[in-house]
């Protein structure tokens, strides 16, 4: 009898974990169940969803369930939700949210793919009407509906999505004040690239608020209507919270696995739970950081879609391992690009590195090329072996593609007079004869003890 | 006594080899010989400046006479033309290009930093008026001075600085005609590739004869007036001579060293010359690629400025090593942008490499974000080890930055695998989920035997 494999989930993970598994051994029986009414979306995509620049919610869907099922063999079920496992029996119990029906699937493999839910926070005022959150599709229709020119709008949390949503609705003609409860914006970077990213903000019209956790959400007839904060209350008619994910662990619980950072599923590089039956990946997932081999909990669109197809592979009879996560990740902010790749410094000291950082500023093509803009860059390094250990920075788009490269020398374990020496391309248009990347590796060699 | 240390040549290779020497031992006497009236210019930027995007050809020069002379110590002649060379006296003679005076210099270093110049063909008529070559400033200045919006122009050669100067008189309303002996524009591309640069040309406006070497110029009272080929004449009223160049090697031979490829100077990895107290770097030396281990001669500016740093060190008292050329390479012809590292498919082959190549087509942007492109990367790959060998790209800027990545992938030997496995930046507006570097490594793989 053919085994068979369920998977919770029907996004990233899930879906590359289904794909790869079904593809390696067309034997397999595998089920996918899906609670939202959308299968393989670009969460990441749903701010310029929100900012219209993406009209239609099914572009940002990559399959559908007709493709899943008609080109891959696998049946795929949307508003499925699987409420119910019993690891011993290897039984899960499927509610159909269309009609209220249940049914009860046996497994032999069972994959957790439930993703992560934003974080809400124990507030007054919170369940009010014109809260919003922003991770599904549908949370993404339900923002976009209620976006009106000229109305103002807080947003809770600045990080990633919120300082996108930020330059999004602004485009759309919304005041927006983006409430951070840390007292500096991003703290991965350096402070100065804090402030840089705060002015970028400020000088397109969004108001921040730093050092101000909300502490309750104002309410008129059980609609929102403005946040307070220590300092008082801003009035808005519409609010974003942006504050975090939490990994969805309900089933994995129940099943008794282990459970690591922030409760997310502690997995072997194999993907394998600690019920050999069950494998988990995504972002429900505990992953590993590449450089320190230390436990992380680090969400990504880019390390899902990994974590699944590993997991995916192992199903499907392969030997396959994940290798971790660097961190490497990108964003703009109106003009402004922001990336990094491996740790920041308060990371690299934690984990017991002699870390320095080094920063430089240097444009990101020939100085006297006309478009050339400048590009900052900081370099994390282990002053005693000169190892990269990380990177972060601001610039043009340009610029942060860049970032790319470092990703490579820090996997490589490179280090910087080795990055020194690297040939990269030149040309007046495109990069300056010594690349940002070279000047930051030659300034970094000065701070490794010799 | 301090050591005497004479430069001869004023660019990138000499100036960085001056700088770095002096600034290791300051002690030195090193005084910089330069036959042009520019120090310190990016010819690289020539093509730009006969585009009137750079206005003043001082924008192209970094360091001036002066620079060098009160902040690095270096006294610098410009119009001083290093015409004789005895090696064994260690004496060189200088010609004051200016009044015509001569001087004896004794060395007890000796750096040739003479550089290259283009190819003249022996063709009839080649010493028309009209009749330009792209090398100095002053070749620049004068084939700027001689552009009028509504003539025609004929380039002879489709390399890099052809293309580019093809770019920058079309958008100064010439009617330019290129002409490339070979049968394809950039060899070093897939045959598809040469044909979508080929298309990208033929759309703005540029005729394109390949396969048509070039038998003579015409001309009329010795003013060139056309080209003439085996397919006939074409009327044109500039001729831009742009085939390769050759390295200057006149004081090298005078002085008995050992010349290789093309009749480069050959020197070790420290820069040192056959002769013990001769010196030579940038595009007068020859150098080794870094794959293979094979000498090559690739003239570039930044293997110039790196050979140049490495040759200052060592004569300042370092030990520095310089660790040969992957050969990567950017530019742009209108909205295309080129871009490569590392070895060809020819090269690799050459190179006694089992080498195959695979390409793919993938957006440099989430596929739903409006201005995503396509970007076109060819992996050449070893198919025994997997081990990535060279890549070529055609697409927007961004999509020329990741060769920068991909160099340092080569440069680190990974193979296609780890290359799948790599954590790079992704945001919708930056990179889709996979990134075109990850897709072109998983299908790479299919081609590596196992």
């Amino acid at each position: 009898m053919a085994r068979k494999v369920i998977v919770v989930g029907g996004t990233a993970a899930g879906l590359s974990a289904a794909s790869k598994a079904k593809r390696l051994d067309p034997e397999l029986e595998i089920i996918v169940f899906e609670k939202s009414g959308y299968i393989s979306y670009g969460s990441c995509g749903l701010p310029y969803f929100v900012g219209d620049m993406i009209k239609d919610p099914d572009d940002l869907v990559s399959l559908h369930v007709n493709d899943m099922r008609d080109k891959r063999g696998i049946p795929v079920f949307i508003h499925h939700e699987v409420t119910h496992v019993d690891s011993s029996a290897k039984k899960i119990q499927v509610k159909n949210l269309d009609d209220g029906s249940e049914q009860t699937y046996q497994y032999d493999d069972l994959v957790l793919a439930t993703g992560a839910s934003p974080i809400k926070p124990i507030v007054p005022g919170v369940d009010s009407d014109g809260v919003y959150f922003l991770r599904t599709v549908e949370d993404g229709v339900r923002l976009k509906g209620a976006v009106r020119k000229g109305m103002s709008a807080a947003i809770v949390g600045g990080g990633f999505i919120g300082l996108e949503v930020a330059e999004e609705l602004t485009a759309q003609g919304v005041k927006v004040h983006v409430f951070e409860a840390l007292p500096r914006l991003l703290p991965f970077l350096p402070e100065s690239y804090s402030q840089m990213v705060l002015e970028t903000l400020e000088t397109n019209g969004v108001t921040v608020h730093l050092g101000e956790p909300v502490m309750a959400l104002a309410s008129s007839e059980g609609k929102v209507c403005g946040i307070t904060t220590a300092s008082g209350t801003v009035e808005c008619s519409m609010v974003l919270m942006s504050i975090g994910v939490v990994p969805n662990n309900a089933l994995a619980k129940e099943a008794g696995l282990e459970l690591g950072i922030k409760g997310s599923i502690v997995v072997d590089n194999r993907m394998r739970t600690s019920d050999p039956s069950i494998w988990a990946c995504g972002d429900c997932a505990q992953t590993e950081n590449s450089i320190t081999g230390q436990s992380a909990y680090i969400p990504l669109g880019t390390t899902a879609n990994k974590m699944g197809r590993v997991a995916g592979s192992n199903i499907g009879g392969e030997d396959s391992s994940f290798h971790g996560v660097l961190g490497s990740q990108v964003t703009k902010v109106f003009d402004l690009y922001i990336a990094a790749t491996g740790l920041n410094l308060k990371q690299a000291i934690d984990a017991g590195f002699a870390a320095v950082e080094s920063q430089v500023v240097k444009g990101d093509k020939a100085s006297y090329y006309p478009s050339a803009k400048p590009m900052y860059l900081n370099f994390i390094l282990d002053s005693s072996t000169g190892r990269l250990l990380g990177a972060q920075s601001l610039g043009s788009e340009a610029s942060a593609i860049r970032m790319d490269a470092l990703a490579v020398a820090v996997d490589a374990g490179m280090t910087v007079s080795r990055i020194n020496d690297l040939d990269l391309i030149y040309a007046p248009p495109v990069a300056p004869v010594y690349d940002p990347i070279l000047i930051a590796a030659s300034q970094a060699m000065k701070k490794v003890r010799s």
